[in-house]
């Protein structure tokens, strides 16, 4: 027999990313080509004293199903957490608990892609976005980032022309290019997004990991009941456990608990419970500082030995998140990069994915969070013996 | 600002449910509205010592990023269990981890309908199939359930018409009949769709509940290469830690698991890891019997009382699982049952949402597993006084 699967499926742009990830398994390969936070800055004794305490507190609640909008004291904990933090008046009400950030982009796409809908995003653009949003076969209308964010000029333009029904963006240490917007830059586009009917989604998967510790204001600030904000557990908690959440005003939110429900009833209830548990005994700030000084370190240390490995690449300088991108010299094409890289045993990610509209052959997108040091040093001396000897 | 969301969500049945659940809240209200498993029957002990476990022996990787298809040794365990216990030839490498086997009806519509698509559906039919489909914007063609399972006649009839993409149905105990499909109208669906290009979608919520303790033959037995089965974990160990499985050909999986990857990654790792240990170290069966003793005692109880209490309606006596669906006389509209029901503390879930072509009025559905023996005598007792001061 022949399967009919719907168009959305059959149009999903072919993926080498899975052939790209088996061959990155080989663990004598030093991987720069995934996206994991460090294992070692996991607390897994913390998460374990929490969740024997959920198991000897109430677990047939915690085991039993649950409400779609999530776990009431983890949504407070969030809407605190933006109030004290950011000083952005959140309430649990506006918060929906999900898996992973990932799950925003799919449900956010659900409830607002008709297909042939224009969407804007960042060029780059993050892979997991451009992936989710394709299968609601969306039109891409694509900004180029300069160092302070969506280029001004361009961001406009497409504002003017046939209306965008969301613009999605990563304003904290973008995924992959590690630039973050400038405040200016984040009140320009509030300003020429007042007055439209495009949402702004702020994808803040790495708001707390900047290096110096100061939070950035959220496009929200600027723009309150036309932006939503999604964030996540992964990269400040544990990602295994998938939890994150939307931020969003009513209106919005009640369509996605809609797709949320449809899609899975409710994100797994013995995990909230945990994480709320952890969260209340666990001083979240004193973690993250941790975190925070590894990846700054690490990332610093890439930085320098690009400059002075490899001084053909221009690289951005993070302020924090997990991802750098590196720009290649003319003549040195990301796919032999990384063909040549996994030959010497290391492994990077060619940019192609990040642009809907083609390009990114001359840029490789590297993760600094997941490897250590000394992991880092290798890494990268083994990287430079591929750039100077091709280039 | 207006939000401009997507027709699908615009067009999305108005559900009645929300309200009807905030109503059945009230916890001096007995409800046979909802579909919870017995929370006296979670082996919290058992999973709570599994959790430890995990916890003392690698929670830097329960606790890490992992793999879209889902944990390898708990798909090893559910094949594995397809082949001992129904003799039907299942690989790991034909199962897929989900968010409890809703997320299987979003992913499985997901990657196959396109607006307009017919789908074929049981009638009366799963509620919760119906409004993750609905967001796919299908046709729907509903085959009438008589008790030995979907009319001959009328499925052939669905099958000659205009193809169907896929036809869904839960043979084993449904939901919300209760009926079970006999094995001859099993093989002579195998045979109506053989040779077709319609794909029959078993949703296996119940097949471990049947009270005679023996397993039925699904569909796919005859079916092998045009069919799927979903599978949960919800009500045989717990339902918060929202995992069930999707066992489908390869070509069908690989298209499910693109649209998995776009969802939300990967099910929740650190809950595969506990329920995976959990099964390997304590004896499923044994604790299936313990819910299956329960669950019949509490139907035949139910059964009886409508039978002395209740003559005027007619009900359904259900093989296993958890629901039966009881019939109204003449004049008696779901909805007063319902509203009358909830001024005397007991609630009932009228028929209508599970009619996707309208009708379902003069049904009620009703949930034995949550309720034990004493609360379902007192409710049935406050459930007569609505519907025989009513006839």
């Amino acid at each position: 027999m022949t399967f009919h699967f719907a168009r959305r499926i059959e149009h999903a742009p072919a993926s080498f990313l899975g052939e790209l990830f088996r061959v990155s398994a080989d663990p004598s390969i030093i991987s720069f080509a995934g996206g994991l936070p460090s294992s070692a800055l996991i607390d897994t004794e913390g998460i374990a004293e929490a969740a024997k305490e959920v198991f000897t507190t109430d677990p047939e609640v915690a085991l039993q199903y649950s409400t779609t909008d999530g776990y009431r004291p983890l949504r407070e904990y969030i809407a605190e957490r933006y109030r004290k933090r950011l000083g952005i008046p959140a309430t649990a009400d506006e918060i929906q608990i999900v898996n992973g950030s990932q799950q925003c982009l799919d449900l956010f796409a659900k409830i607002f892609i008709n297909p042939g809908d224009r969407v804007g995003m960042e060029r780059p653009g993050y892979l997991g976005a451009i992936e989710a949003f394709s299968l609601y076969e969306p039109a891409f209308a694509a900004v180029p980032l300069d160092s302070e964010g969506p280029d001004p000029a361009a961001f406009e333009a497409m504002t003017k022309k046939t209306p965008v029904k969301f613009f999605y963006g990563i304003p904290n240490s973008q995924n992959p290019s590690g630039c973050t917007y400038s405040q200016d830059r984040r009140k320009a586009i509030a300003e020429c997004l007042e007055g439209t009917d495009t949402v702004f989604y702020e994808d803040d998967a790495f708001g707390e990991l900047f290096f110096d510790g100061k939070p950035r204001l959220p496009v929200k600030h600027y723009l309150p009941e036309q932006s939503v904000i999604s964030g996540s557990f992964s990269k400040i908690t544990a990602p295994g456990m998938r939890i994150g959440w939307m931020y969003a005003p009513k209106e919005i939110l009640a369509a996605f608990n809609t797709a949320k429900q449809a899609a899975d009833l409710h994100s797994n209830f013995l995990c909230q419970q945990i994480l709320a548990r952890y969260l209340a005994t666990h001083d979240l700030d004193t973690h993250i500082k941790k975190i925070v000084a590894v990846y700054g370190r690490q990332c610093r240390l890439m930085c320098d030995l690009f400059d002075d490995l490899m001084p053909a690449l221009s690289h951005t300088t993070p302020e924090g998140g997990m991802f750098l991108t590196a720009k290649l010299p003319a003549g040195m094409p990301a796919m032999d990069v990384f063909r040549k890289g996994i030959d010497k045993k290391v492994a990077v990610l060619p940019g192609m994915p990040f642009f809907v509209d083609g390009g990114g052959d001359d840029t490789i997108r590297l993760n600094f969070s997941s490897s250590d040091e000394e992991k880092i040093k290798e890494g990268m001396n083994r990287l430079a013996s591929v750039v100077n000897r091709h280039s």
